[in-house]
């Protein structure tokens, strides 16, 4: 079979396996999570035994170890998987909430009913747990997923992929519903990208080059989960040890992740008495600086940033740093070297509190917090397919609820147009 | 200047202009819709001889008369434009709303807030009265809006957006809050179909042709409002006379409009009661017919219907009839065929009536009432930017609460994570 046929049976099995999935009972679906959560830690030994595989041909090709490490599976990892395919029976199934409901003056009673999206594809990495993470989501919203891992992690991704879809048909599900591309040619990618009418939807999870070459690429709607440039801004009314205690959480406790900040934005009535001691701490851990000129006024010894750093998502310990003149030269910065993730306030002062949350445009600002919480579990949604940085359909952290749509039931007695 | 560094920079201001309107008063808002009603009335003359020169080069370029009724202005549409603009000053402001709040174990108090968008970039035909229609509904709604019509109506969409955006200031509100791109090239599409970071999203309005393309060049977010392949299934449960009505009323009220009926499904065991009287009715108005075979056993002189009639929106008074054996073979036919706008059942069956709503996959559907209410107006939502056939973010009529989304706000005292 030509490689574009292959693949559009595959999509064309999935969107007939939503159709089915949409109407498959909240309980069906829990079973089913329950099931696929069991069958990994059953068959835990034959997926680390293809996940060896992976693991050595990407040695062989001399992947870094941080990709490596990635891409590695152990049996607390899958221990993991379950755990985490067990809370997502767990939650509420948004399926078929009514959103709201209202009759016209013509007796027309109009419903707005949640439903899921249909057949979402996800394009992803090196790391073969997000396999088993996404059909979790997707399957409990009520829409059939299209999995396309990367190429390093193929043997491991099938083999996840075999093992959690073997009993869905014992609970009405088809094992379309949880599909994924067996093929590592990138011209499947271009395929998935331009099924219209066949997928939905399209979420990348991976890095910013990924993100941006689907975005590019696809005809059909993406959810771009998109880099974090994320700052915190210590007003001149902030309480400063707070500030130091924010500040060292959303740039040292995980500096690898989105939600850490990249970015110190301090005022400059305030500078000369935050810097110094925070610097030393921060300095303390590892953490290099580079500062604004106003800054290496202060802390002589750091390095300059440079135009280039306030866009950079270090991913890393590394903070740059620039004092600022107002509140608003800091929301003016934000709005246009940050990523529209994640951004942070500390400060007493009411007004200057509200005026940054409001003109601030991203998915989620903080007064007085660490921006460390922008995730799905310590948002409270249980669970997360990823922290929107787009301006439409879902914005910060996507679960269940942001993995469905709504549709209008209009129900009459015979009412025609006059 | 450059045509590239032209478009960025009207982009650029669009961009700031919409962070001030963000921040605008319901109010001042509404004062500002009401003064650009108010300035269409006065200067009308000025832009009926604008727009005299759109028609008259439309004339001798050998443009279709219904192209040229499209293009054509008069007094009452002037006020039609002035009315529209009065109604949305007079619906209610989506912005601020607080769409759900909760509190976390740790204290942190989470509140999901509506804001607008940030920049929509509206890409329309010859139709001028898109200008203030789409102007009004993005300034109520917070969004700066980048507005770019066909070249065969420049000269009136100018005068327009000149009449219209000329008092702005007063209120609050920078010019650039409803901008227009005022050089006919089609590159400065391309420009603003790929500029990320200054356009949110892109709402293409038009025919099929304009909206597939916007959606295969656009690397921002596109919502689509797509064909309407809408259908009729009359189910052996139903009541024949009020079937008869409701058909007749979505074929025929107005066919030229995309939430009237293409294809008309007719179950086996009520067709040969149904479709002889209704053909009649049909085609005594003028209706031409297509048939599926079954349908042309029992009228016999209609003509065959190809698979291609199924597909197409005809826009015209021509109907698609078929046979189908069950209610399932009707939702299958429509979720094939149909572009997953509005769809309709008659029936006296709940339980046929429920599969039928729950299977359906598309943005409206219908119990007993004619598909022609698929209209912002009619839904109570005041007004429309167009009918969305896509399956994320809004689907159906969308009206001002479709034109925002949401941010977290999220207010701590100290907390960090541990």
């Amino acid at each position: 079979m030509l490689l574009k046929d292959k693949i559009e049976k595959i999509l064309r099995d999935a969107k007939e396996a939503s159709r089915v999935l949409a109407g498959v009972p909240t309980k069906d679906k829990n079973k089913a999570l329950l099931a696929m959560a069991q069958a990994l830690l059953k068959k835990s030994r034959y997926i680390l035994l293809r996940n060896a595989k992976d693991v050595s041909l990407a040695r062989k090709k001399g992947l870094s170890s941080a990709m490596v490490d990635r891409l590695k599976l152990t049996d607390k990892r899958i221990k993991e998987m379950a755990a985490s395919l067990r809370s997502v029976a767990a939650l509420k199934d948004p399926v078929g909430d009514v959103i709201a409901q209202w009759k016209r003056p013509n007796q027309l009673l109009i419903k707005k009913v949640r439903v899921p999206i249909g057949v979402i594809g996800i394009i992803y990495e090196s790391r073969p747990d997000v396999t088993s993470d996404c059909a979790g989501l997707c399957l409990k919203s009520g829409n059939a997923c299209v999995l396309r891992g990367g190429s390093k992690a193929i043997n491991s991704n099938l083999a996840i992929h075999g093992v959690i879809t073997k009993g869905l048909k014992k609970f009405g599900i088809p094992d379309a519903a949880v599909s994924a591309i067996d093929v590592t040619d990138r011209k499947a990618v271009e395929f998935l990208l331009n099924a219209q009418g066949l997928v939905d939807l399209i979420i990348p999870r991976g890095g910013e080059g990924l993100i941006k070459k689907v975005a590019e690429e696809s005809t059909i709607p993406v959810i771009k989960h998109y880099k974090g440039v994320c700052s915190l801004y210590v007003d001149r009314f902030a309480d400063l040890k707070e500030a130091a205690d924010i500040a060292y959480n959303a740039k040292v406790q995980r500096p690898g992740v989105c939600n850490a900040i990249e970015n110190l934005l301090v005022h400059k009535d305030v500078a000369n008495r935050f810097l110094p001691a925070l610097a030393r701490t921060l300095e303390g851990v590892g953490v290099e600086l580079r500062g604004c000129q106003k800054t290496r006024r202060i802390l002589k010894d750091i390095k300059a940033a440079t135009e280039e750093d306030w866009y950079t998502e270090y991913l890393d310990l590394i903070l740059a740093v620039k004092v600022v003149a107002s509140a608003d030269e800091a929301v003016a910065f934000i709005n246009k070297y940050g990523s529209r993730h994640s951004d942070a306030i500390v400060t007493k002062n009411k007004k200057v509190a509200e005026e940054f949350l409001n003109q601030v445009d991203s998915a989620c600002v903080y007064l007085n917090a660490s921006t460390r919480f922008t995730d799905g579990h310590q948002f409270g949604l249980g669970a997360e397919i990823g922290i929107s940085t787009d301006k439409i359909h879902a914005r910060g952290p996507m679960a269940l609820e942001e993995l469905t749509i709504y549709k209008y039931i209009v129900l009459g007695s015979g009412q025609i147009r006059t």
